[in-house]
C-alpha cells in the first residue's frame, strides 16, 4: 500500500509553523464540526428518533404542517422497542458523541501541531447532544464572527450535510445571530481520505488469518442507504459521490482486488440504493466468493450501523450462508492520518477562502 | 420527452448538400461495421459458441496455446443444447445479420441523404458470417485505402470492441494489407445516441395500459454482465460508460422518474457485474414497485438476450413474482433516430480526424 499521502503532509506542514513570528499572537479559529448524534442512553432512543423523523429534510409528509410531529411520535414509538435493543447489544448505546469528541480534540492539537493554528471546536449534532442549537448559542456567546464549517460526511447527501446545515440556519436565524461561515466541501475524493480508507482496508487485510492470499479476498463495501425516489427526486449526489470514493480508492491503492459496493440499513418497503448488503452475502455464497472484508463506507466513526448490523446480522448471516471468513474493517475514528485529513481541509479551507482567523474569547 | 436532438440532426444536416457542386465527383466513403455475430440456423449454434470460447481476448485460458481450442470445443459442445433450444424459442437463428444488414443499408441511405456521401459499409461479424475476414478481404479486392471503423457497441468494452478490433488487425497482418483507419470511439454519451435511448423509453411507456401513471412507472436498464475480475483486470470502462448512459438518459429526459440498472446474461459460479436483472426482479416484488418497463441497454438490435431472455424468461418470471406491469421497450435497430446518430458519427469522424473521402471501385 502507497502511504505517500500521509507522507506528504508531513512535509508540506512541517514548513508551516516557520512563518509566524513570536510577535504574532496565537491565530485562533472557530470549527462547527457537524455530525448525526446518537442516543447515548436507552431511554434516549425515543426522543432521539422523534428527532430524526421530524425532520423535514428526510421526510416531508403529505400536510407536513399539521401531521409531521404526530405522525413522527407514531413513528418513533412504534420502532423504539426494536432499536432500543439494537443499542442494548451494543453497550446501552451510541458511542458516537464519545468517538466525535475525541476526534475534535484530536482535532484542535493536530491543527496546533502542524500548523500553529489554536482551535475550537464547537460540536453540533443533528438529532441528538450536544444538539446543532447548543453549539450555535455558544458560538454566539463566544462572539465568534467567522467560522469553518465541518460537516462529518465525506459524502455529501441532502439527508446528512444538508439536513445538518438547514439546522444550522434556521438556529442562526432564530437567534439572530450571523456569523461568516465557510463551509468545508464534500471530501470523498480528497488524496488523505482516500488514504485513511486504504489505511483501514489495508488493517482489515492484515488483521485475520485468511483461507487465501490477501490479494484475493473480496472487498465489500457497504454504505448507508437511501430511497431512490429520494435521491432521484433531490438528486442527491450521494450515490455517486460513495462509488466515486470506493471505485478510486481501489484502483489507487489495490488495483487487482476484487470488490463491490452494497448498501445496509435500508427499512420499508420502497425501492432503496442498491444492491443491499445482505443480498450481496447471499450472492457471493452462490459464487466461488468465500474471503470478505466489509469496509463501512458513508460513516466516519463506530456506529450502530457497524457495531450491531455488521458486526452482529451482516457477519453471522454471511457465516450461516457459508462463507468461511468474513471480517470488519475498523472505523476511521481517531486514526491519525484520518486526523491529519480533518486538518488538512481546515487549513486548506482557511488558506483558499481567505477567511480570516479570528479570536475566540 | 424532449426530441430537440432529432430536430438538431435535421436543422444542421440540411445545410450540408449545398457545399457540394456538380462538378464534384460523388464522395464515397468506406465503412467497416463491426458487430458480435450470431447463428442464423440451429446447426451455426455449437460452431458459434466455438468461436466465442476460442476468442482469447474473453477467455484466457491457462496453457492456451495448448488448451484453447479443446477446451472451447467442449464448452460448445456443452453448452450447444441449451442455446440451441434458446434460438429454436426465438425462430431457428439470431435476427442480427438481418437487422445489422438493414442498419448498413439504411445508414447509407441517410449518409447520401443528408450528407451527399456515397457510403460503401462492409459487415464484420466477431463470431459468425460474414465474419470479420470477409470484409476486410472484401475491402482488400476494393483497393480500399481509408476507412471509418464503425463498432456497433455504443459502450466500449475488451470483450468486444476491444475484441473486434484484434479481430480485424490479425486479419490485415495476415493478408498484408494495411488501409488507414480511422475508429469512431465509443458513442455511450453522444446527444443522438441519449435521444434514440430516450425514444425507446417513452415508445415503451406509450406501448402500455399501465396500472398507474406513466411517470410512476420504474425504468429498468438491463445490459450484458461480465465477470468483474475480468472488468477490474483490465480496467473496462464497460460498467462505468453503461451507468453513464442510463443516467444522463434519465437526467436529461426523464429526471423524476424511479430506474435501475441490472446486468443479466451471467453464467458460471464467478462473481459478474451486479445487481443481477433476475435478483432485482426478485427485490421488486417485495417493494412497492408494481409497474416496470424494461429497457435493454447495450446492444442495438434485437438479439437472443433481449427476444429471449428478457420476453420469454425475466418477464414470466416477474410476472410470477406478482409484478403487475412488465413491458419491454423495444430495439433500436433501424429507428430513424439511431440510423441519424450512426451517420452523425460518420460525419463527424470524417470531418474531426480529415480522413479524405476515398473511391470505392
Amino acid at each position: 500500500m502507497d502511504t505517500a499521502a500521509s507522507d506528504t503532509f508531513l512535509s508540506e506542514s512541517s514548513s508551516e509553523p516557520a512563518s509566524h513570528t513570536s510577535l504574532e499572537p496565537p491565530k485562533k479559529v472557530a470549527i462547527l464540526m457537524l455530525n448525526l448524534g446518537g442516543p447515548d442512553t436507552l431511554d434516549a432512543v425515543e426522543p432521539f428518533l422523534y428527532n430524526l423523523f421530524s425532520d423535514p429534510d428526510i421526510f416531508k409528509l403529505p400536510l407536513s404542517f399539521l401531521l409531521q410531529k404526530p405522525l413522527a411520535l407514531a413513528i418513533s414509538k412504534a420502532r423504539s422497542p426494536k432499536v432500543r435493543n439494537s443499542y442494548h447489544e451494543i453497550g446501552g448505546g451510541s458511542p458516537i458523541l464519545r468517538l466525535t469528541q475525541e476526534q475534535a480534540r484530536n482535532l484542535e492539537a493536530t491543527l496546533k501541531e502542524y500548523f500553529n493554528l489554536d482551535a475550537k471546536v464547537y460540536l453540533g449534532m443533528r438529532y441528538w447532544k450536544p444538539f446543532t442549537e447548543h453549539a450555535i448559542r455558544e458560538m454566539q456567546q463566544d462572539g465568534v464572527t467567522e467560522a469553518i464549517v465541518l460537516p462529518l460526511y465525506p459524502q455529501y447527501s441532502v439527508t446528512t450535510t444538508g439536513s445538518s446545515m438547514n439546522e444550522v440556519k434556521r438556529w442562526m436565524e432564530k437567534l439572530n445571530y450571523h456569523p461568516q461561515l465557510s463551509v468545508i466541501p464534500p471530501f470523498f475524493d480528497h488524496p488523505a481520505y482516500k488514504a485513511s480508507i486504504a489505511e483501514i482496508i489495508q488493517d482489515g487485510l492484515d488483521s485475520h488469518d485468511w483461507g487465501c492470499e490477501k490479494k484475493d479476498v473480496t472487498v465489500l463495501f457497504s454504505a448507508h442507504s437511501l430511497p431512490k425516489k429520494f435521491v432521484i427526486k433531490n438528486k442527491d449526489p450521494y450515490p455517486e459521490q460513495i462509488m466515486a470514493t470506493c471505485r478510486t480508492v481501489m484502483q489507487e491503492y489495490f488495483p487487482n482486488q476484487l470488490w463491490e459496493l452494497a448498501y445496509q440499513s435500508k427499512v420499508g418497503n420502497l425501492v432503496w440504493l442498491g444492491p443491499q448488503t445482505d443480498g450481496i452475502l447471499h450472492y457471493f455464497s452462490a459464487t466461488s466468493v468465500d474471503n470478505i472484508l466489509m469496509v463501512p463506507i458513508s460513516f466516519v466513526s463506530d456506529h450502530l450501523e457497524t457495531l450491531f448490523e455488521i458486526d452482529l446480522e451482516y457477519i453471522p448471516l454471511a457465516h450461516q450462508l457459508g462463507l468461511k471468513h468474513v471480517v470488519r474493517s475498523p472505523g476511521l475514528n481517531s486514526r491519525p492520518t484520518f486526523i491529519k485529513t480533518l486538518a488538512k481541509l481546515v487549513k486548506t479551507q482557511l488558506d483558499n477562502k481567505a477567511v480570516p482567523t479570528m479570536m475566540v474569547s
